[in-house]
């Protein structure tokens, strides 16, 4: 039987999943990303892993498990040079080879992309979006990511660093954003975004209590402050949405992540903001969806479907 | 020898130029598009004018002229479809099968896109994109266009409508567009947008006396309104091209059309302003550059470029 791999490799943990051609993970793994501060212990650690979980697989199927190849989901992570470009949020770190390094153990495919990239053609792979050859799927969380597929290939641009929509300004001087500029979507609509809008309308201070998933609770007891926020927060993600219409023309946007789990109070305002911010030739050619792929499924998926890319 | 077409079908004017490989425009004709209502007409007249181009073309060279294909730029040209849908500028009304009429008359491949797409195009083959593999361009006028390039491929999206940068909303609940909604790019870059902001700046009314190229004029004679004016569109310009990028991650944006001429006075508060808004890691990865083509040769060459695509 065939399987890939698919790590998704965070700045605490990282992930590592077997895969099989269908899109099912039938083994897990961890290692503590922040154990390590060199690049070369940490593959060691990782195949060694894989290997066990290979091996287990063997013995389950009753037949050797073949492996298809690595994809890995990482922070910075460049598609072009299959390396890690010195990630502020690892401990280690520098330029990471993790081709080169892979390698010295299994001569096997590497693909690597960034977070977002990954999640988009997991999607496109394994979830909602197969068969699309235009979509984009924004993640929302800590930051806010996007991975952009255009006629059915995951557009990485001229760097390799294309889908950065979280980072397109949508108000001219506006928020202050953790990369040095101003009124960037992610300051609005990323988690942290999501609280700082509900404590100004509440006008209460940002403590490390009020949490956008406790925003969610509140919008379904009814509580107006939240109801607002989640109004406010789907207009401006409605509006950056409709924008990146104007872009690429996409079947679908997709969106997944923490926040948006809180489901009808924030959906319910964003279609309509799109609608309203859509332009009219684009009326009725593109949807909003939900991921379908499971929250704790979906960055390992991705990682894995970024091999798909190379077959 | 081998020569393409390109049409430049515009509201008022047709132009229609026969093209070598290299991209020399070597003959010319013109159609006056607003004499026509019906589509059966307009092409038999402009396929006269083709024959006569390529007849006149084959006693020029001594041998006969080979006909590689018609390219047509076209207002809501629709690459897919190769049909012009409902144009509301045109006085031919309906949707328009160019493919078919053709056809009548000679088996050649016929290609259609909009005017914007179709001038990103030209710059690929024939101008300052050649090679570039992802590169976005902006053409002000009446309008704001854009054509984007990516992985080498025109970006179409699922429609056939993509591209449409002029009306990404620039500024949430701003002036009024054409379109029906606010703020797009368009109202505050396009010719008349420019012209809007002078007269706000000078606090004199909008009349067709004032335009923007006599705004550049103005701005060249160090008129301080008038470069203020040119200032804050450059600024404008600039952040929508910064938010561009963070979507392709293009290695160049491309600029044309008649408010681009004015050069310096809108170049450098707009390079100038690019840099302000660009996200820091795609910082030196794009530069702004003018079209490289003639202004009277893009529209021409953009259409006959549309055919290397099925090529």
């Amino acid at each position: 039987m065939k399987y890939s791999i698919g790590v998704d490799m965070g700045g605490t943990n990282t992930d590592i999943g077997l895969v099989t051609e269908n899109g099912n993970i039938v083994q897990r793994r961890n290692l503590p990303t922040n154990a390590y501060t060199e690049l070369e212990p940490y593959v060691r650690d990782m195949m060694r892993e894989i290997e066990t979980m290979m091996a287990a697989q063997s013995a389950v199927d009753g037949i050797a498990a073949q492996l298809e190849g690595i994809g890995i989901g990482a922070p910075n992570g460049n598609f072009y040079t299959g390396c890690v470009d010195n990630a502020p949020n690892l401990t280690i770190k520098g330029v990471l080879n993790f081709e080169k390094e892979i390698h010295k153990y299994r001569d096997v495919p590497v693909v690597l992309s960034n977070d977002a990239n990954a999640a988009a053609y997991g999607e496109y792979v394994y979830g909602g979006a197969k068969g699309m050859k235009h979509f984009i799927m924004f993640t929302l969380g800590t930051g806010v990511g996007s991975g952009i597929v255009v006629d059915g290939k995951l557009v990485h641009g001229s760097t390799g660093a294309a889908g950065e929509l979280g980072h397109a300004i949508l108000y001219q001087h506006g928020r202050k954003c953790s990369c040095g500029r101003e009124g960037c979507l992610e300051t609005y609509t990323s988690a942290r975004g999501i609280v700082q809008t509900y404590c100004e309308l509440k006008g209460c201070e940002v403590t490390p209590d009020i949490t956008s998933k406790m925003i969610g609770e509140l919008a379904h007891q009814g509580d107006p402050v939240a109801l607002k926020t989640w109004e406010t927060v789907g207009d401006q993600l409605g509006l950056a949405m409709a924008n990146s219409v104007t872009f690429s023309a996409p079947e679908a946007i997709f969106l997944m992540g923490g926040p948006a789990q809180v489901g009808e109070p924030l959906l319910k305002p964003l279609r309509a903001a799109f609608e309203k911010y859509l332009l009219n030739i684009f009326s009725g050619t593109c949807s909003i969806r939900m991921s379908e792929l499971k929250a704790n499924e979906v960055a390992i998926l991705g990682a894995a479907a970024l091999l798909k890319m190379k077959n």
